[in-house]
């Protein structure tokens, strides 16, 4: 077997066998097949697109390559949640606690952000002191404990993927639906994950456009699932306005204990809801909607939830009176008001735009190595479909960089962020079915 | 401008401007784009095309990356042909000994073979002492005094296209006439032509396998040239079966003797005929075929030509008495007859088999470091169309390697290149128009 004929093969729309994929992965790892031809075969399989199966077997193949973990001496179910990413979503702040307080284990690994606003990990360490990186003994023994733990990820697992997630990059083959599927779905499976839940978002604010996209992808990482018999149910979501509130890491730890103490946006309780339905599904302790709604509403109200997240920032070595203190997280000292010039009902409030500003404050990088302003960002007064009057608030803008000309840019994208219209807009709808 | 960037446009099917892809091959071969990101580009290439205008820019890009010869102080006309490759093709040891004695100068730089057969440079190094490397001065010198001079290719022409065809070589992203074009028409302006013609051929010997696909990249040869204000004359012809009778370094040198003695198969007659017709159109020294056809005959008929060909030999180091005594070319030793078993019209014979066995009779390379037996090779006795009796010889195998399987293996694909039929095949047209 040579790459250049598998090259060849992909060019050509030929289907490849298991035993090809293996070789062209393992083979790309050891360094026998080389980067420019990895990335023309990548360019190939953006024109040619992948076979379901041939998605499985790159998905087991990216597994194959690192390592595995394994909590079945734990729990037989571990749940898993991934969202393929978007502006202001805490879901898995806010998520992981419920599921843990419904006795549902959880083996989370997240990333830091690129782009405009931080990842999961980033918005932890905005809790002083939060531990993010935890070595294998404390993950296990915490998971076992209290039935959760949330840490950076191992550079062990899928290596495959990372490598080639980072040629990807720099040479415009990221958006193929198999090769996302094959990124995400072997991510989870080599976390350990049994119960796989995707929340799958499309619009201004995710980088799938159209929700029919969302549809094909969200359709290849089930199959894919069941291909690699691991259970993966998958939620198709909105990322047209932002989710929920706030936007920025310790503005939106805030928004989740929030929401733990019951006072929750619609939205995000819509989809977290969604996600934690499926993921209660899957591990087979509910059977209905009824019955997961119940004891979601549940965990909520009797502080069961918001408890399990205290817990699982004393185990992370922070101080869970921020719980009750927000001044400890250190929000940005400056306010700027966005207001509105005139009446009218919001018709629009673009995601990426908001992101876009919110990053200018501090709250996101542009590069791996840029630092990130945890207490920057922006809280929405108001979102789609809400009635302004003249003069009131849209949004704050909270930072630190007091430089004018980037804040001036983010004031500007921020006003340019929503648009007004007399007539009311159509109801919103989030969810994708 | 960033090289991803410009893969993503390409990928999109846009068209590049003159800036962006000089920015590709300048930045490419700084180092600043990387070889992943360039086999990417060359693979959304194949998918998407360039238009007439890129191929173009990319031609001039590639000249620009190199030294660009010019002959003006020795004539206005300089004449360069070159062939896309195929078997027995000793079209060059020919046409330029008849142009340089019709005062066309030449100034020819030629390859060495990979694949089946040896190259222009190989089929002259089978003359003992034939000197190939020229330095620039003996280069320059030669053409001013005897007009004609064949050199190995300083490696100072288009190192872009060089660089970037072994890329491709490995990314199976040869097959694409624009890059071909670029890679071909860019070494001919390069070293210093001003008159181009080109023998493009398809076929079962040629890597270009129907004649629709070689008019394709003919015409697109002729537009490049037009658009970098060269003149580039095309000719189309087939590949199917050999051309001429001889095929083997040393043996195609005594086919192109035999030629120049007035002594020629038809089809090599045709060829050379019509690249010599089109290069004197070219330089303006015939307007119409009847003269062009007439001065070729003469010069074969009057020795010039021949003469030529013997100045070309003394010029570059060798002994000129090789063509009146073949014996000093030193073919195989050894000699195998392929017999038919049946009568009958042949209705194939198949270029690219006879290649093959010619290349284990050691006519051939597999890798630039394989030294090639000069004197092995293949003599047809007959051709398509021509009718054999029972046990008349077909062809006849010279070699020296006696190693029994591999001599075995030559028979056997030497048997398997021809076909017999009790009907008379079409006529076989050589040339597309």
């Amino acid at each position: 077997m040579r790459a250049v004929d598998l090259i060849e093969k992909k060019k050509q729309g030929l289907e490849h066998t298991k035993e090809e994929i293996d070789f062209l992965i393992e083979n790309y790892m050891n360094g026998i097949i080389e980067d420019y031809q990895m990335s023309a075969w990548l360019m190939a399989v953006c024109f040619r697109g992948l076979t379901d199966r041939e998605t499985a077997y790159l998905t087991q193949s990216f597994i194959n390559s690192g390592d595995v973990l394994d909590f079945s001496s734990i729990s037989p179910n571990i749940a898993d949640k991934h969202s393929t990413g978007g502006v202001g979503d805490k879901v898995t702040l806010v998520l992981i606690p419920i599921l843990a307080s419904l006795n549902v284990y959880s083996a989370k690994l997240s990333g830091r952000g690129l782009g405009f606003t931080g990842g999961t990990i980033d918005k932890l360490e905005s809790i002083p002191n939060f531990k993010v990186e935890l070595t294998n003994e404390e993950f296990f023994s915490q998971i076992k404990n209290i039935k959760a733990a949330i840490s950076s990820q191992s550079p062990n697992l899928t290596p495959a993927d990372g490598k080639i997630y980072a040629l990807r990059d720099v040479t415009a083959t990221v958006d193929n639906k198999s090769l996302i599927c094959a990124s995400v779905v072997s991510k989870k499976i080599a976390s350990g994950a049994t119960s796989i839940v995707l929340d799958v978002k499309y619009g201004s604010g995710a980088f799938i456009k159209t929700p029919s996209e969302a549809y094909e992808l969200g359709n290849l990482m089930i199959k894919t699932g069941k291909l690699l018999n691991k259970n993966i149910d998958v939620v198709i979501s909105s990322m047209e306005q932002p989710l929920g509130t706030h936007i920025g890491n310790a503005l939106e730890v805030i928004e989740a204990i929030e929401f733990l103490k019951g006072n929750y946006q619609k939205d995000l309780y819509e989809i977290t809801f969604e996600l934690a339905y499926k993921t209660l599904l899957n591990c087979k302790i509910v059977s209905s909607k009824d019955s997961a709604k119940e004891m979601f509403d549940r965990v909520i109200k009797d502080g069961s939830a918001l408890k399990k997240f205290r817990e699982i920032i004393k185990a992370q070595g922070a101080d869970d009176r921020v719980i009750d203190d927000y001044s400890l997280l250190n929000i940005a000292k400056n306010k700027l008001e966005i207001k509105s010039s005139t009446n009218g009902y919001i018709t629009e409030l673009n995601a990426l735009k908001t992101a876009h500003s919110a990053k200018l404050l501090g709250a996101g990088r542009d590069k791996k190595t840029d630092k990130i302003d945890y207490g920057a960002g922006i809280i929405l007064k108001k979102k789609t479909g809400d009635y302004v009057e003249k003069n009131e608030t849209i949004m704050e803008l909270y930072y630190n960089n007091t430089n004018q000309s980037r804040l001036n840019e983010a004031k500007q994208i921020a006003l340019s962020s929503f648009k007004l219209d007399n007539k009311k807009p159509e109801n919103y709808s989030l969810i994708y079915n």
